[in-house]
């Protein structure tokens, strides 16, 4: 249900991109000035970050080893000089598909392979700053295979319930908002399937 | 509930960092690279954000003008060049406490104030490349009050019904990881929240 305002979606003019220009650059990141000026004759200078593979795309991985539980992985995150609990991902390999990428993501961070992938849900990190868009993948029917990866250290693999989201959520390393939109929407979507009546009846 | 592998948090011992300095700098980003040894002996070079506000903080406010209700704003995401809808959200000012910045962005992008606004949930954006972490507040009470704010244009205030996200999940400009699971959050702590008996009995 939605109750709009007066002024609704399709009256809604982009903004023209006056200029566009890079102002920074580093291996990893670039940095693009955009001038732009809105509809009502406003102008403003607002930043993103393009580069960082964004181009290619990226997987989040919601794995389950059984039908009550999910694996998550502890890396270290330099963003935070710490280790934080979150959802294996990766970006997806010049010549990959998502499901590709999502299986061989998961033999490197967490040692298994799955027989099931499926497309869960499209997640943005930041659209007003970047065009990243991650594909979250739910996979399921998994087997043990381990592909050496690109990772400087081990990575811990836990199996957590997928169903005590909340006792997650009090944790002081879990709280990358991607991983919590995943693990809900992969939890709402099991409770709908277990609700409904078989179909191959 | 959470099985852990035999190697546990606590044995965790985190990298060195070798030296670190900044690479890329624009009026928002700053780029800085981290020379790390790991524990194990490996040697890597990292890449994070820094600057952009990160470190005065930021809020996001799940707005509720009654209780099965949530306001979301229609606004223009330079990194999609494309409107998206989202939850009101913005930087803590110099001075301002977490729930006094709710309050203003409330009332700068939606027109509404709130009489009652409390911590949901603090959510991080990409923690392997940015130290950024948003504080979610949950807004009710709300009354009718506006701010002049710095956007461009006025955005557009749309009222979705909180118990249905699986319809949002299925808009093309609904996407954010970041409001997706405050929206959740919000959702399952309100349905706790009506399951439990009252306690002024």
């Amino acid at each position: 249900m939605s109750d709009h305002s007066p002024q609704d979606s399709s009256s809604l003019v982009k903004p023209s991109v006056l200029s566009r220009r890079e102002v920074a650059r580093s291996r990893l990141f670039r940095v693009e000035s955009l001038e732009l000026r809105f509809s009502n004759g406003a102008e403003r200078t607002f930043e993103r970050l393009t580069g960082g593979g964004q181009g290619i795309g990226a997987v989040m991985i919601v794995a389950m080893p059984d039908p009550d539980h999910v694996l998550l992985i502890r890396e270290y995150a330099a963003g935070f000089d710490d280790y934080v609990l979150t959802l294996p991902k990766g970006l997806v390999d010049p010549g990959e598909d998502v499901v590709g990428a999502a299986n061989r993501e998961l033999m490197e961070e967490c040692g298994f392979g799955a027989n099931n992938i499926e497309p869960l849900i499209e997640l943005s990190l930041a659209p007003n700053y970047m065009r990243h868009r991650m594909q979250v993948m739910l996979a399921s029917d998994l087997y043990e295979k381990r592909l050496p990866g690109d990772e400087p250290e081990p990575l811990v693999v836990e199996t957590h319930a997928i169903d005590d989201l909340t006792a997650l959520l009090a944790r002081e390393d879990f709280h990358e908002a991607r991983a919590i939109a995943a693990l809900y929407i992969a939890r709402d979507k099991l409770r709908e399937t277990a609700a409904q009546p078989p179909s191959f009846w």
